[in-house]
């Protein structure tokens, strides 16, 4: 599939799912949406992912399949900024995929120009309406289960998921990523928003997505949000009462102090945060925090491996950056 | 309002709404439905609280405004027996009200039978549709924030609530109840079901809520289902931390090994919780667990006040069975 990313004046530090598709789907990307970016190109920024254009306005995107939010911003609203864009896209004949709270396809004017022009509006947030309680079922799939957990939002739980995927599969194991969040859903093609279900039926959307998977050698199941966060913490332990699993990764951004968009709530220690997970774990499942993950993305390497090896002995187990030296250390640690 | 309570095959037991609207609205209740204890009456069950005869069908009602759903099966589905009692109801021209996830409303027969007999379906668990993240502010209401948490689903914590409530009022506080259940809701008139939100927005509904509720001396939180509970700890963990309560009453029902409804998890140990609650409440409010209370209906007087003591002395704080008792020793452990 031919794709272009809406990223407006996000791209690439805050467009978490324009990165996370350029980096693990099979689409080709033929123009990133960016107009404070305009005339760069995506190796100006990533270097290891496929190229493409960024661009000011859809005009200027070759012909595709489809068109991606790349982007999500606090709360999942819509940004009108973005409308023309969309028009376009839609007028070229291109679904749109977007992973907002805000569904496109309850727009009045997208929604009667998708079916002017024939094209959908996938709106992966959308949840299934056939969604019911946990069972408390999710431990009878054959295999590991491995749960990315986090100090913050956006603290790589998505990323590490995928990278320990690749690292389990170069080792040849049957592994696949369990998506819970709208880039994994848009990387993998499915899934289940659980930020976005019932909150009854959260612990229940994720065992239902376990079960789906079904038996492999290892599930590597996305977390969200983190235990300390004064919004989300709902989601998060839903899902890892919901997914059951037998060990977690901890994923944190080095030099984090304060919870992402509430500067008057301190982000816990990696230690206390370990003992935590640990502890609201167990009266479910005895999972254990096996490894850590620390984005040291803002720092040279002499920063960041003295980061990576504080960050290690803080939390008492392996860790490393997987994008600075991929996910084989730590893959070795949850085995 | 008169009012008729429907409670089929449930009441008193595992009638927790019928049984709170009972004890704690100010509606007079004409009749209980319960086929299987027709002929007797509530005070044959319950002997403190208002009296009404027990019927099987809702044809031997005497002439009222509404009929309550009184039960809650798990997954708050409906049940096809209750469908002729509901259908007379509003030939009757009583309004439903429910507190189901099936909303009577989307029901297409008892949508037609509403509107030609001009009567109302309320679902209160239908949430507002204009809800949102949390911001992280419930704590800038004047007053104390007092949240009863538990050790199981149906583990006394709305009633709690209430009890509280009426032991505050009595000493001439100004004292609320906030209800996130549709039993406190349908008590009070006002709330929201947090366990129907979506859970990115469960927080933020109970903080909506707080900030509704607004200044007084002491407000009461319903809290929901328990940190360890293998569907529902996500609800549990949005209304802690959406509350940002300063203090925690942990209520427990006596003997109770196993989550209800899940066999096969273990219910924690009553001190176990306490540290719990209080480290997944401490990186948003430095809460303790200040009281508790125990559920030893069961029990006759010389078991319930041993176990009470021993509760007491396992969670390390004042407790009591506040329906043998009062809340009255605990409300001083609080404030």
């Amino acid at each position: 599939m031919r794709v272009a990313i809406l990223a407006h004046e996000k791209f690439p530090e805050r467009a978490k799912t324009a990165v996370g598709v350029l980096r693990y789907s099979d689409h080709e990307i033929v123009g990133v949406l960016d107009r404070e970016h305009a005339g760069e190109r995506v190796t100006d920024y990533i270097p290891d992912v496929q190229d493409a254009p960024i661009v000011e306005t859809m005009a200027e995107v070759p012909e595709c399949d489809a068109l991606i939010i790349g982007v999500a911003p606090i709360g999942g609203g819509f940004e009108e900024s973005w409308r023309a864009d969309i028009r376009t896209a839609i007028e070229h004949g291109c679904d749109i995929v977007a992973g907002l709270h805000y569904f496109l396809s309850d727009d009045d004017e997208f929604g009667a120009l998708a079916d002017e022009h024939d094209v959908e509006l996938r709106d992966v947030r959308n949840p299934p309406d056939d969604l019911t309680v946990a069972d408390g079922n999710a431990k009878d799939v054959d295999g590991d289960v491995v749960l990315t957990v986090g100090t913050d939002c956006s603290s790589g739980k998505m990323t590490t998921s995928f990278e320990l995927r690749n690292a389990a599969r170069e080792r040849g194991l049957d592994a696949a990523v369990v998506p819970t969040g709208q880039t994994g859903i848009m990387i993998t093609g499915w899934g289940i928003a659980v930020d976005r279900v019932i909150s009854d039926f959260a612990a229940g959307a994720t065992e239902r997505l376990i079960n789906e998977a079904g038996d492999h050698d290892i599930l590597f199941v996305e977390g969200q949000g983190s235990l300390a966060h004064p919004a989300y913490s709902g989601v998060t332990t839903s899902i890892l009462h919901g997914a059951q699993p037998d060990s977690m990764v901890l994923c944190h951004v080095a030099g984090k102090e304060t919870v992402g968009g509430y500067p008057e709530f301190e982000v816990p220690s990696p230690e206390t945060y370990v003992q935590l997970y640990e502890d609201v774990a167990a009266p479910i499942t005895d999972a254990t925090v096996d490894a850590g993950v620390i984005n040291t993305s803002g720092m040279d390497e002499i920063e960041a491996d003295p980061t990576i090896a504080r960050y290690s002995e803080q939390i008492g187990v392996p860790a490393t950056d997987p994008v600075r030296h991929g996910a084989d250390e730590i893959l070795d640690a949850i085995l």
